[in-house]
């Protein structure tokens, strides 16, 4: 496979204003590799429980996604529950329920190790290190995310991580706490200055920002009308962006900023149905479809000359 | 004059976390009318006390601005004191004083009732449709802006303003309020069905979004780092988008694409100096580079096939 990916495998229950759902496959790991599999291979670095279903599994090799990484451990799945009923932008937890996922100290397997490209998905810090640490020197890129929790409770660890990242993919929320700045470009500025060459701050229903020290770019979330479920949008957009790379193995500033608007475009997918219901579903012609009309939601003539008068100062 | 603005002169009292002003020259049609004379000729409906010194209206004459439509009237100007120290992104009202502006009742000039291009800045609706009643045949195109405290207090008059707009220029947290609506697309459509032929959404740091029936356009805002003072910037963008059109008299969804980025690029300007102070001493290639500008911020090579896996699905 192309890409590897580490982090977590979740039963959600959630709550938003289209309705609720009980026991839904989640996890950010879960997402990611969906989103990553419409443009390359994926495996997958994860852990489940005895409770974990068969149907699950085959969902994940349904779409050419290598799960032979998941370590099925004495005890329940991760559970996570949250609502969206006060904020669809912002997911009030409910109830975090570790179980298998509190002991996650992944082994690499064997034949991962070399894996080109690698996703450091949302968790412990050290876990993501030692999954780096396992890796060949046949990497050639690596990105990572962060939540909240390990920015307060991990944060040398964490620090230490982002010396070595290509790529941090991080929520606007999150990049301010970490950077202890509110301003977009100190916030940008201030993640380049802990180490990756670039950063990703992810907005929500305010698009995505790609900063590095020679481009920034700047991209709209595509405007969905009718959300029913934001759970693992940011994880479907860091999917479409590792896997939009790793597809086209061009590491240039023209492909990162396609590379963010594919992950622009599956996570527009994620979040029109409940958990996987839209993202597992998606032909090649939707995703084509979208990805060209983010030109016409975006772009204008520059062919011009201003309309300026003469100046009058 | 080819364009011509209704709505607020007054002094404002400024805090935010670069500092402190007092007494500045302020109100939505100051900064609408400075904006927009970088692009077309501009004449202003307004009303200022006693108070109102000289050296105020050279500033606006001096950017050539028709100044003679503003009522001197007994009493003291306008008068709001408002502070960004929580939150740059809004204002907190720490004091409003109407004076003068509480009995604004203007009557439009012959020479200026003809004026092919309107802008209702934030005022009374009953107020600005006065002003839209004087108008002769020539009028081309309207466009208005309005407040919470209108959607509250006038609604019957504003609904029926809103069915003469070509534009309705709002803030993304008024249209929400306005239509009772959350989600972008749903707000973008409930002002829509109120009359206005084109909906722009000001979304403040996040930039804006213009809609009608047959495009979508959603620009950023662009990645200022030391914003001093954001007064002003929402009446900014709405002068440089108005003053771009009426400058090049084309009403197309290109020309309009053009004039929202022309309107970001000179709010851009405002939010880096205190009140005027920059806005009022803008180069044309300083305006010119940062249009451009935008073009690198938002643009991607779309002269491509995406790299899809064949579907397993």
């Amino acid at each position: 496979m192309n890409l590897l990916v580490v982090g977590s495998m979740a039963y959600d229950d959630v709550e938003t204003p289209a309705g609720t759902r009980t026991h839904q496959l989640g996890g950010s790991v879960t997402y990611f590799s969906v989103a990553a599999s419409y443009f390359t291979g994926v495996a997958i670095i994860g852990i489940v429980g005895q409770d974990f279903q068969s149907e699950h599994r085959e969902l994940l090799t349904s779409k050419g996604i290598d799960t032979s990484g998941i370590e099925i451990a004495d005890g329940q799945t991760f559970h996570w529950s949250g609502s969206y009923l006060n904020d669809l932008n912002d997911a009030e937890t409910v109830e975090t329920d570790l179980n298998v996922f509190a002991n996650f100290n992944p082994t690499v397997p064997q034949k991962h190790q070399s894996t080109p490209y690698l996703f450091l998905a949302n968790c412990d810090p050290e876990t993501q290190q030692s999954v780096l640490n396992q890796m060949t020197d046949n990497l050639q890129l690596v990105a990572g995310d962060t939540m909240n929790h390990w920015i307060v409770e991990k944060r040398q660890p964490l620090d230490h991580l982002m010396t070595q990242l290509d790529f941090s993919v991080i929520n606007e929320a999150e990049a301010r706490m970490y950077t202890e700045k509110s301003n977009l470009v100190d916030v940008a500025e201030g993640i380049l200055d802990e180490g990756p060459d670039n950063v990703i701050i992810k907005r929500g229903e305010y698009g995505a920002v790609l900063y590095n020290e020679n481009q920034r770019f700047i991209v709209p979330a595509y405007p969905v009308q009718n959300i029913i479920d934001p759970t693992g949008a940011g994880d479907s957009f860091a999917g479409g962006f590792m896997g939009y790379i790793a597809a086209t193995g061009r590491h240039d500033p023209e492909t990162y900023r396609q590379a963010v608007i594919a992950g622009s475009v599956i996570a527009s997918f994620t979040v029109e149905g409940f958990g996987l219901d839209r993202l597992a579903n998606l032909t090649n012609d939707e995703i084509t479809d979208r990805f060209f009309e983010f030109e016409d939601l975006t772009t204008f003539d520059t062919a011009i000359r201003l309309p300026l008068r003469n100046s009058t100062t």
